[in-house]
This record gives C-alpha cells, structure tokens and sequence, in this order.
C-alpha cells in the first residue's frame, strides 16, 4: 500500500476513532505547513463523512521562531486573541478539535529562555479557558502527529532523509496501528483492553502508590474519588473520543500536596524545542523543591515558574515497559510516543474527569479537592525495567501493581 | 543577483511602500501555502524594520476547493466570523494589511456557480466592515502578487515549469520595478507622476468622459466634487500607502446612474477561479441591462446578482496602452497585471475616498451622492490601442484625453 492510502487511512483513523466525528458537526483542525497533504485528506474525509465546516488553521515553524526571537519583547505578551476566542467559542457549540503535531525538537534552541517563557506564559492565559473545555474533555479532541524532516532526521539522523522518513512513517503506522488490516477494531479492541485495566484500578480504590526503581523512590497520594481513565474518553454528550494516537497509558490525579521522594527523568523532555535531559525533581509535601537537568535547566525553569501549580504534579499515568510503543524499541523523541512507552508524571494542571463528578466542579471546588490547576501541563518520563510500584488501599493492605516495569496483574 | 535576494527586495518593497509600515505597528499578512519563502521574508523583514506583532493568515487552494466541492450548501452561508471580525478589530486599531495573491485561474472552475455566488455573497457580507475599512482607506494595505505553478503554467504553456516560473519572477519583477537598482526610489518618481497626471485631471474636473473605440461606445458622468486618485493614497493619519503593486492607473469614481452606451471587454476576466470571456454589457441610466459572455456566463451572473448595486459601476480608471505593464508585452492573466495595462471599470463598490470628504460621509449620504454601496468591486479591461477618450468639462469645453490608447495630453 502506497504512503497515500495509508494516509488516508490515517486520516480516517483520527476522524472516525480520534474525535469520532459526529453528522454535521464544525472541526478545527489545527495544524502545520509541513503536513499539507495530510492536513487536505483531514478535510476532504471529513466532509465525505458528514462534517459541517471544517475550520483549518495553519501554522509554520519557521514564522514562530521568526516572532519568538525578532518580535518586541512586549509583543510576546500582548497580542490579539481573536483566533483562541473564536476555537473557545466553536468548542463551547460542540466543534471537535484535531491537532496535528509536527515534532521540530530544535526549533527554538536559539530563543532565549526568558522570551520563550514569556511568549508560553502569555498564550497559557490567553487560552485559560480553551485549555480548561479541553482537560475537561468537554468536547471530542485528539492529537496526532505528522512526521516532520526534522523529526525522521532526529530519529535516524544516519540514514539518509527520504528513506529515515519512510522507516519513521513505518514506525509510525505501527504504533497507532494503522498498518492493520482493520485499524478502527483494533482501535476498538485497545480502547475496551484500557478500560478493563482502569476498571481494576479502580475497585482497588489506593490511597497511595509507591514506586522503586534505581532513577525513582516516590510515595504518591492520590485524591479522593479519584479515577482512573485510559484509551477512549466521553465528552460532556457522552461521545467517546480518543484524545491521543497512539495511547497505551491509564492515567489519574494525585493529591497536589500528597507526593514525596525524588525521581529522575528516564527520556529526554523537549520544551517549546530546547531538549531538557536527565534531569531530576525533589519534591516535599507535593512541591518540587529542588530540581537539576543536565541540559535545558533554564526552560525547565521557565516551565516551573509559569504558576504555582507548575511546581506541583497533576496527572500520574502508568505504561507497560513491554507495551506496543516500547517494542519499537526505538526512542520516538515525540512526547506523544514516549509518554506512551513509559510510566510518568506531568507537572501542572490535572483532568478533572479524574474526580468522580469533577468536570462538574466549580476551580475553587476543585483546588479545594487538592486538584492542581496550574495553566501548564507537561508529561515526563520515569518508567523503567526494574520500575516496582505498590497500591496501598484505604485500608493499608498492600498490592503489587508494577513489577520490573510491566503489570503485576 | 539570485531569486532569494530578489524576493527579498520584493518583500521590502511590499513593507516600505506597499503598506508604509510604521514603527511598532501590527501587520495582517493574509497569503497562502504556495508562498510560503515569501510569507516568511515578509515576517522577517517587517521585525527587522521595527514591526509590533505578524498575524500571519495561511490559506491553502486545494482546501477552499475541498470546502466549496464537499461541504454541505449551508455550510457555505453560515459559518464563525471569528477571523474577519478579528482582523477587522485590528485594522479599526491601526494595522496594516498585506495581501499575497497567488494566482490559481482554474481552482474552481468545476465548482457549481450556485455554490460558488452563495459562499462569495456570504463572505462579501461577513466582511463588509472590514470591505468598508479597505474602500474607505482608513488603513495602509496592499495586494501583491507571488507566481505560482498554476499562474506561470498560464502564462507560458509551452515551458518547462521550473523555466517558467523563473520567467515570469523576471516580468513580475519588471512590472513592480524591483529589478532596478533601487526599486524604492523607482517607486517615489511613479508616485509623483501618478499624482501630477491626476492634479491635471483635477482642474479640468470634468462632467463627462466619451469613450469610443473599435469594442467601445459609452458616455459616463463622473460624480459631482469627485477626484482622481493614483499611485499611493493617504490613510486616515495621512500615511501615504500604494495600495496595488504594481498600479500604472488614475482612477476616480462615476455617477452611478450616469452610464450608458454598450462596451466588451479586451481581456478575460478570472472570477473565483472561472475564466469569464468576451462578455459586454450594456448600459441604461448607469445600470447593466443586458449581458453576454462566451464562457463564464453563470459566474459573471451572479456576480452581477449579489446585490442591487453590482449590476452598477463604481470606479473608472484610465491606464495609457504603453504602460510598462502593456510594454512586457505579455498578457498576466492576473488582474492586478493587466488591470495596470488597460484602461478599466468596476461594477460593484466605488472608493469613498474618489468623492471629495468621502472618507467621512456616511452610507446614506454617500447613497445620495450616487456612489455604488454595493458590496463588490471587480475590475474589468476596456482598453485597446483605437481607444479614444474625450472629457467635457462642467461648461461644455471638450478635450482630448486619449487618443489611440494613450493620454492625449
């Protein structure tokens, strides 16, 4: 099969599973000027499939990274918010939001990390609420990605660029199934095998888990009524969506102030382009602390900063070290791959639908519930093969969930 | 000197006095995926000549023809404004606009002209604040052109593309003058010749202008207080801008029930990427009572139906037959070309500013001063090298102003 018909599948894949689009419903499609023919095979299957307007928006690398490091300092914080209002209003009258991601980890290696956060702290509070009917899983969303030169030149930086694309596309194809024969039941079959998973954990119900590994010595609280969730998602109408392709993770909330112990990072994290590598948190009482990083301290720093809620965590998610992802055996330098790949962390703001009744609760109730609503949001790597995690239930009894970096059960 | 450097001498000339860009302003860059080497030198030098903040707008050809080919008819009608509405704000706060046209002559010609009128009356309308802000002049903007792959294959059939397009960056480059040494001085001296032939206009303030020719028979009352604009106009903070790179014409606006006579047009017209060919039309009491067309017949028909007053003229330029433009000897099949080597008219809107305090009078009064309100404006060409023009001033006197095409005096 041509890259073209596996394309489009692709794109079917991410219309009919990803935001599982509904008759006559508006789609934004946010995406780039790298992944044009996959950006018009979106919109011409989404028509074909009953979508009502498809709205695109399209961004380039190139002018970003132009407006970061020449733009007035003052213009990185001030600026018109015409598009982030429009999508908040579309989202708020039930349009589905794809993002495709187009991985160009260097992009902004050069722009100094004071504009960088500047510039990611101004669009965080310009796209507050935006942000808030997306971790609310209000609407259907999704998020893929598209690969980039950069990205296959990153992943097979040996080979030469064309054929490091086609292997990465393979890679690629692979890992979000669409290499199958029927990649919207195996879609099916994963999203149901997921939701077995979170069912268990569950009607374990722990208080807290702790993790052991030669990089991770953690004890996390989890929040009351927390839950969790994994594969699909139901938006506000009960339509069930796939926010990320590929997912292999289940995921909760902690308490924010219900974490001690220390980790270090097992995968290199990028920020708005600038790798932070092995790098390390110290938390105490939910806080980070302390925290070093081999490279990228400064953005990581700007990151942390950006709120108080940065400095805290906001989603706990656990990955087989022997999932799907993994087996590649290769390191995707994509977040969206990775995460998937690995058990982590994110600092920064939890999914309220990690809280029994919680999309229906007010920010106050929420914060109340120990349930961090920083602005941010970013995953980070701590799996590992010898990652050990124990469930401790309400009433101490003690289950092993991990053991040497795949379920215990 | 190599086509980077070229465009970027383009991309200058666009910035310094296309739109006259003032220091800390924004800028509305409205263009498209084909242009993209340009789209970004424009964003690079507008911050390095003192710019606040880029909005850049990335349209996609193939994605407007999957939009009005696929979505449902309503769709074409009733969609978010968020964007014009957006930029609209902008522009009420003193933005500049910059329009990169991308020529692509046969997009839509497989659309139905039904759709095609629907989606262009919708967005006329959607856009009419923002059509009002442009008209009125109230803002510094320009249109230029890029060459696309569509325009060059046009233009030169018979070349191999790469040559093609290389040949015609070259005319184009002739046309806007950036292949003089400094093309921004070439522009000062077009300017001021452009406003000397328009003061002479001025003083003879005519009542009447005669045409004839061998395709042309037609008497046109010119408005009362009108004036003859060309080469830069003056924004409402009296920032002198040239709004059409390149612009060879002196335009002014008529009595918009002052016309009658009968005239065909001397170049093919491109209307929402339909060729439209040898049409004429005739004229009773200022209105198009009657019109042919060899092809494109249903698109010029509903163009002529978006509203009562696109079946009037409203602008009336004069453009000598040895204009530059005409001397390349080559037709652009672009309008923004080839309006610049051929005497014109305009059904639909008239420039407010083309009426003595126009810029400050309001719909009504402009209503009974007999300005076209309509919503559209489109260009069409009359001029040809038997042209001849006599214009009859408020006493009676005639004078000769072209005479086999060219200004007489």
């Amino acid at each position: 099969m041509d890259n073209l018909s596996m394309l489009e599948k692709y794109a079917d894949l991410i219309l009919k599973k990803g935001i599982n689009l509904q008759p006559n419903q508006n789609v934004i499609l946010k995406s780039n000027t790298d992944a044009m023919d996959l950006n018009r095979l979106i919109v011409k299957r989404a028509y074909e499939l009953g979508a009502f307007h498809v709205y695109v928006d399209i961004g380039d690398d190139e002018i970003s990274r132009l407006h970061l490091s020449l733009a007035p300092e003052e213009a990185l914080e001030k600026f018109y918010t015409y598009k982030i209002d429009g999508f908040t209003q579309m989202l708020k009258e039930d349009a589905a939001l794809i993002s495709i991601a187009c991985p160009n980890i260097d992009l902004f290696k050069d722009i100094s990390p004071l504009r960088l956060g500047k510039s990611n702290k101004a669009s965080a509070i310009a796209g507050k609420e935006f942000g808030s009917i997306i971790s609310n899983q209000d609407v259907c969303w999704t998020i893929a990605s598209y690969v980039t030169d950069e990205w296959a030149r990153k992943v097979f930086p040996d080979l030469e660029l064309s054929y490091a694309k086609e292997k990465l596309w393979e890679k690629v194809y692979e890992a979000t199934r669409v290499n199958l024969k029927d990649p919207i039941k195996a879609w099916d079959e994963q999203s149901s095998s997921l939701l077995n998973r979170c069912a268990k954990l569950n009607e374990h119900n722990f208080k807290y888990l702790e993790y052991t590994s030669s990089t991770c010595n953690l004890k996390i609280e989890l929040v009351e009524n927390h839950v969790w969730l994994g594969g699909s998602g139901k938006n506000k109408n009960g339509v069930e969506f796939i926010p990320n392709i590929p997912t292999e993770e289940v995921f909760t909330v902690n308490d924010k102030f219900g974490i001690d112990g220390s980790v270090k990072s097992t995968k290199p994290l990028n920020l708005s382009g600038v790798m932070v590598t092995n790098f390390s948190f110290d938390f105490k009482d939910g806080r980070i602390v302390d925290f070093s990083a081999e490279t990228g301290y400064e953005v990581l720093k700007n990151y942390l900063d950006i709120d108080e809620g940065a400095r805290y965590i906001g989603e706990v998610a656990l990955v087989p070290f022997d999932s799907p992802i993994s087996k590649t055996n290769m390191i995707f330098e994509n977040t969206l791959f990775d995460e998937n790949a690995s058990c982590h962390l994110a600092f920064g703001r939890a999914y309220p639908s990690c809280i029994k009744g919680g999309d229906k609760m007010s920010e106050d109730a929420l914060s109340e519930a120990h349930v961090n609503r920083s602005l941010t949001h970013i995953d980070f790597m701590i799996g590992s093969d010898d990652l050990s995690i124990f469930g401790i239930e309400q009433d101490g009894k003690k289950i092993e969930v991990f053991k040497k970096g795949n379920w215990a059960f």
